[in-house]
């Protein structure tokens, strides 16, 4: 795992936040490849689960919420951690995670007993501090989806079953914020809520509450291998009935083998019509659907698969991370440190080299080519240094293919046009470097575009 | 302006946030016509000023950071409105903003003297609430960039001049939100810093600080006109001297003709050097650049586009908003509301219809249709009620094309081939309506892709 947080930070994955200042526990910033990572992920996400489908829309909701907002989830009552203090050195632990330090003013701590600390942050909204302005920031990007169930419905032409998706930050004060990114106190949610009908209404060839849980727990299995991570390395954890909360029906949560153990990326959840009850109680509005098939007003149940964007990133970047020994036309070992992103989630999809930087025929039309790849991929420029360093630093960030312009391309040019632009013929080539096999291939500088497209 | 608030939530575009509550003030929700419109807004911003170019990183960092940052910047000692109360009716204002109405005590209001309110929202972090834990929600995401800096400096290869940019959440406690979601508390940015040399530095055939603001201003503009804002309607506003802050060079606002008033979208200022120097001071850290040219160490200098998202938005949406008299084969007027959103920003590309719901050859086929252009657009399935109410629903929305599969498809279908797969020989056509001229042209569906391409 250390050299994983390593490479984040040389390489500009992720950083600590307000590390000039030293820090502050439980905050991470994403770096310029983690930006980017970020950003693809966040699309894969929002292209499987509503643009590729009819039946979900989205929703991006404020991050401050009406206060009643939280005693109506029951997060103001019972989001909480148990903590315990040290009488003597002050220290503060969350009851299940004592130290196994000493008191630094002697002798074994002296505990007092467990209280409950919630983990909302709480501010104050609007120019009077008092009781009534407290509002808290969202520990969960889900009840935004609830609290807007009504909006959506009438604005939009969907039918039960159908889902609101949102991706968001969340926040939560973590006693013990640990494990790199994978558990921080601000963070980002990919959350769905797939609203089905009661068992009661469901007719012969719909799927029962039951079915639609299982139908999602395979497509958010199905999702994760579409992202690169391989299927051995996720897994199954299924609740017990006693784990489950009291309006559950079923809880799989899919974890992934980390470095540091196997850990939740998602939970899977069939809450039944909780939420929307409990919104209709506290606001006082109907949360009911009319289903016209039925004849019937119910309010739906609910299927809530919710990922942690953070988590999925680590994962990413830890199942990617590989070493390998290679040796050099010389003979000389080295290891190689390559990330083997997915080439959809790689930061950057193309690395554009001339072969030397000081040829001014091969950096113009290496710049041509660029021009041109960067229509269609997100790609990088890099002349410095020879080109096996280049390689390397590409590796690094996770650069499925780079591509150099040499002598060669320059005498196709000749051969097919006196001038150095794009219009490419048959004769001009350049070379495209494989991460993974580090194979190179010519490929005409005409058919670049698509050969790369093929790759993906 | 009642028109746009209304139609933003009948069609989904924005919803108060907690509405089911009573509406938080100041809090918006975007519904899902307005989460791909701000989704198309982040990505046409991100791909100009990230991935076109090859002189910008991107950054996305924590909304919470360490506190000293604010002190820092001046945001702990200066980010306040003046405040006033009524001592009889406890009422507060902005100085600047007293209302006209008389006290509900009775009589005219008794203002105390103005007093300062700081704008950013407190939390506290970590299990202990007490002054050291003290944070604060990020009231603009550019300190982030500075404070990261070094780090981006150090995890890319770039050279000044280059920038960061990044989009994020931003949070002011206004003590008057309004004009919609124009100014509002929870609100999100797109900034880009972009460091220079000192005019010292500078060598001739390179810009000036002076120039690459120039160059900026311009380059902003031509962003505003590429998402559908006409230059008519966008203004530059250039500060004078006397309306700098004392460390600033220059500052021009972009603003726009909105329905209740000229107000600011963006914001270039030349800052100088003042951000890294502060930073500077109050961390420790050298927060300087070696220039391996000029052989010589500096702070850059910084310009500064600063573009407020959710204004861009609401831009974009009044711009969009058009209302005109049709009249019908029958004779018959009627007025029609269109959003004409430029093709690029419209939430969704096209929408597919079977002319007939219950034609299940029409629909088959439609679907088939729809399955193709999904891959390429983000497209809306309908096949509720007539076409004509389709039509108008979708103008609503600013889809600018939509897609009906009739009968003369069908005749296509089975003279070219017996089956119903988009394999699509020559015959098979569909009409697409134009959104804007209402004009419907037959295409073939082999074709069909290009031909919508073409019209981005």
């Amino acid at each position: 795992m250390g050299k994983i947080v390593a490479l984040c930070k040389r390489r500009g994955f992720i950083y600590p936040s307000s590390e000039i200042y030293g820090g502050i526990n439980g905050f991470w910033d994403y770096g310029p490849l983690g930006a980017e990572l970020k950003r693809n992920l966040r699309d894969a996400w929002w292209r499987a689960m509503v643009h590729e489908r009819t039946d979900v829309a989205g929703l991006d909701a404020s991050i401050i919420m009406h206060p009643k907002i939280w005693e109506a989830s029951g997060h103001v009552e019972s989001f909480q951690d148990p903590l315990v203090d040290c009488k003597k050195c002050k220290g503060r632990w969350r009851a299940d995670q004592l130290p196994e330090t000493k008191c630094p003013q002697g002798g074994p701590h002296d505990y007092t007993e467990a209280r409950p600390f919630n983990l909302m942050f709480k501010t104050s909204v609007g120019p009077v501090e008092e009781s009534a302005s407290i509002s808290y920031l969202r520990p969960e990007t889900a009840q935004a989806i609830f609290v807007q169930f009504l909006n959506v419905l009438n604005t939009t032409r969907l039918k039960v079953p159908f889902g609101i998706a949102q991706i968001g930050k969340a926040f939560r004060n973590e006693i013990n914020p640990r494990n790199f990114t994978f558990r921080s106190r601000e963070f980002e949610q990919m959350e769905l809520e797939f609203f089905v009908k009661p068992d009661a209404f469901v007719r012969e060839g719909e799927r029962t509450v039951a079915q639609w849980h299982e139908y999602w727990v395979e497509e958010r299995f199905r999702w994760y291998e579409s992202i690169g991570l391989p299927r051995a390395k996720l897994h199954p954890r299924v609740y017990e009935k006693k784990e489950l909360a009291h309006y559950a029906s079923a809880c799989t949560d899919i974890e992934f083998d980390f470095p540091f153990g196997r850990q939740e990326l998602e939970g899977i959840a069939a809450r039944g019509d909780f939420d929307l009850s409990q919104h209709q109680k506290f606001s006082g509005q109907k949360m009911e659907y009319f289903d016209e098939e039925a004849k019937a007003r119910y309010i739906p149940h609910v299927i809530e698969p919710s990922a942690g964007l953070d988590r999925t990133v680590l994962a990413l970047l830890c199942h990617a991370y590989d070493e390998e020994t290679v040796t050099d036309e010389k003979g000389q070992s080295e290891t190689r440190v390559v990330m083997r992103f997915a080439p959809r989630i790689a930061p950057i999809k193309v690395a554009v080299f001339p072969l030397l930087k000081n040829k001014e025929v091969l950096v113009t039309k290496a710049q041509a080519v660029f021009r041109l790849l960067q229509k269609h991929f997100v790609c990088q420029w890099d002349d410095r240094g020879n080109i096996g360093k280049r390689y390397r630093y590409q590796d690094e960030q996770g650069t499925p293919w780079c591509v150099t312009i040499d002598f060669e391309t320059l005498e196709g040019a000749k051969a097919d046009a006196p001038e150095f632009g794009v219009k490419a013929g048959d004769k001009e080539t350049v070379t495209v470097r494989d991460r993974d096999s580090m194979k190179q291939v010519r490929v005409r500088i005409s058919e670049l575009v698509t050969e790369i497209s093929k790759r993906f």
